[in-house]
Parts: structure tokens; C-alpha cells; sequence
């Protein structure tokens, strides 16, 4: 790091820490998990309202942005649109316990990858997935952003089939 | 500000600026008044699925932890829970044009109070409307993510009213 750099975190204040923004989206994640286990089998996978794509179709997605997502800010190496899982639609889960099996892979991926991003780069243009232009704090914010949206979603879903979902404000 | 803090900021990272935060929060804001714009006047004040409130309370619920939020943020005094309009139901606007008023009045409110927050503020522990523990920044993140949870709801509304809701993706 070069001396203007030092100078210019000298005098930013700290909003949130990489850490804490690591627990924020862990504690969405756990979130997320509880209402793919408050889904009925069937229903994760074929429900919908206004043609929106059923629950299961939405984690895919998560998941496609989440662990490729984080290698990309790691490495700066992304992985192509078309090759996400959710695009290519390959090797998708059938049953619950397989889509949990996925999502509780990708937390420890996660985990694993967050503490390599190197300093600088939260704050680095870059190009998301070769595709998408911004810095790189931009890109993760929506990733988290995408998941609260499209989890709202399936908040929908649930109370429409008489199912009571999981707290929003728990994260335990 | 003392020699220690200072050290710490010189060796964290730089996640997201107060600036960067506020674009991203009003970019999330701008979105949401496109999806208040986008339903018919009636169905903002009555339509639901699956019991969940109408668009219109959830947009009063958003408007209740903005300024509110912001300015205990700012001055460290913080409104009571029972004193918040979509608490109290007090005032609440009855047109998509009075909402929409409130919205830009609370877009002015939030830009001229936000360069005013203590820079220490982010970090700092709390108690939000007197009532949840936890650092500032927990509180800001807390207001927009359940913006975009709710406002995702407001999307399967549309969506099962026939009708084709902004772009998530799209901030401008």
C-alpha cells in the first residue's frame, strides 16, 4: 500500500468493516436457509405466484452469484454468464436436503474466500462476471441485495400457501 | 479523535464510504418510488396476497424508519417506537400522489441530514427508537434491507396483478 492510500484511510470513516459485512450476509444466508426448510418438498420446487420462478429456481441463482461471485473479487478471474449454474442449468437440485446440502457448501466456501480479498479491492472497478461494470463493493452489495429481494418473494409464496415464514429480523 | 482510533483506521479496509452509502440506500429509494408509481391507485391502498399488508403500509413502514432513523443517527435522540406513523397510523396518506410527496420530502430530509452523521456514529453502539441494541451501521443496513424485502413483496403484487414491475437491477 502507498503512502496516499494509507492517507486516504486514515481520514474515511469506517462504515463496516469486512468482517461485519461477512456476518451481514452469513446472517441473510442463515435467514435465506430457514425459509428453503420452511417450504413444503414439492412446493420448493413448482410453486409460484404471478408466473414468478418457483423458490428453488431463485436460491440456484443465489448460489450461481454468491461462491463464483467472491472467487471473481478474490482472484479477478469470473467465471462467464452462461456458465453460471442457474443460466446453464446443469447439475441443478432435485430434493431439499440437496439444495441445503448446496447452500451449507457454499457457506463454508464463503468463509473460506472472504478473508483472501485482498484490502484494496472493495473499492476497485472491475468487471462482475466479465459483464458487469462497477466497483467491486457495488457488486457484493447486490449479490446480498438480490437475495433479500428475491427472498422477499418467497416470503409471498409461504404466507399464500397458509405457511407462517421464519422472522426477518432474526439472523441467529 | 484519538491516536488509537485513528491507528485502527489506517489499517482497515475501506468497504463502502458514508457517501457511497447514502448513493446506494437512495439508488434502492428511487427503485422503490418507480414500484409505488407502477401500481393503480387503488390496489397501492388494498391489494394484497396472502394477508400480507397492502404496498401503501409498507411504504408508510419505510418512511417510518427513514428520517426517524436517520436523525437519531445523527443526534443520538431517537423517536419511540409507539411514536412512529405506521405505529401510530396517524397522518397517513390516503392518494399515490400524497405518498409519493412524502417519499420526495423524506429523499431531501435523508440527503441534508446524512452529511451531518458523526463519523465515529457507524461503528458506535446504540439503542435504536429506545428499544434494539446494536451498532449504527447494523441499524442503516437493518432500513434499507427491509426496504428492498418488502418492496420485493410489492413485486409478486404486481406480478399477480398482470403487470411487469421496474427493473430490480436498475437504480438511476
Amino acid at each position: 500500500m502507498n503512502n496516499s492510500s494509507q492517507a486516504q484511510q486514515a481520514t474515511v470513516p469506517i462504515v463496516i468493516t469486512p468482517e461485519a459485512l461477512l456476518e451481514h450476509w452469513q446472517g441473510h444466508r442463515r435467514l435465506t436457509r430457514r425459509l428453503i426448510e420452511a417450504f413444503p418438498e414439492d412446493k420448493l420446487f413448482s410453486y409460484s405466484v404471478g408466473g414468478m420462478r418457483p423458490f428453488s429456481e431463485l436460491v440456484m441463482e443465489f448460489l450461481g452469484m454468491a461462491v463464483p461471485g467472491i472467487t471473481g473479487v478474490v482472484t479477478g478471474n469470473w467465471q462467464k454468464v452462461d456458465e453460471m449454474p442457474h443460466h446453464s442449468r446443469k447439475n441443478v437440485p432435485t430434493t431439499k436436503k440437496e439444495l441445503l446440502g448446496r447452500w451449507d457448501e457454499a457457506t463454508e466456501e464463503i468463509n473460506a474466500l472472504w478473508p483472501q480479498i485482498p484490502s484494496h479491492r472493495f473499492q476497485e472497478n472491475d468487471k462482475a462476471f466479465g459483464q458487469w461494470d462497477g466497483p467491486v463493493y457495488f457488486f457484493i452489495f447486490y449479490w446480498i441485495d438480490n437475495e433479500i429481494h428475491h427472498r422477499g418473494q418467497a416470503y409471498v409464496y409461504l404466507r399464500s400457501l397458509g405457511i407462517e415464514p421464519p422472522a426477518f429480523w432474526d439472523r441467529t
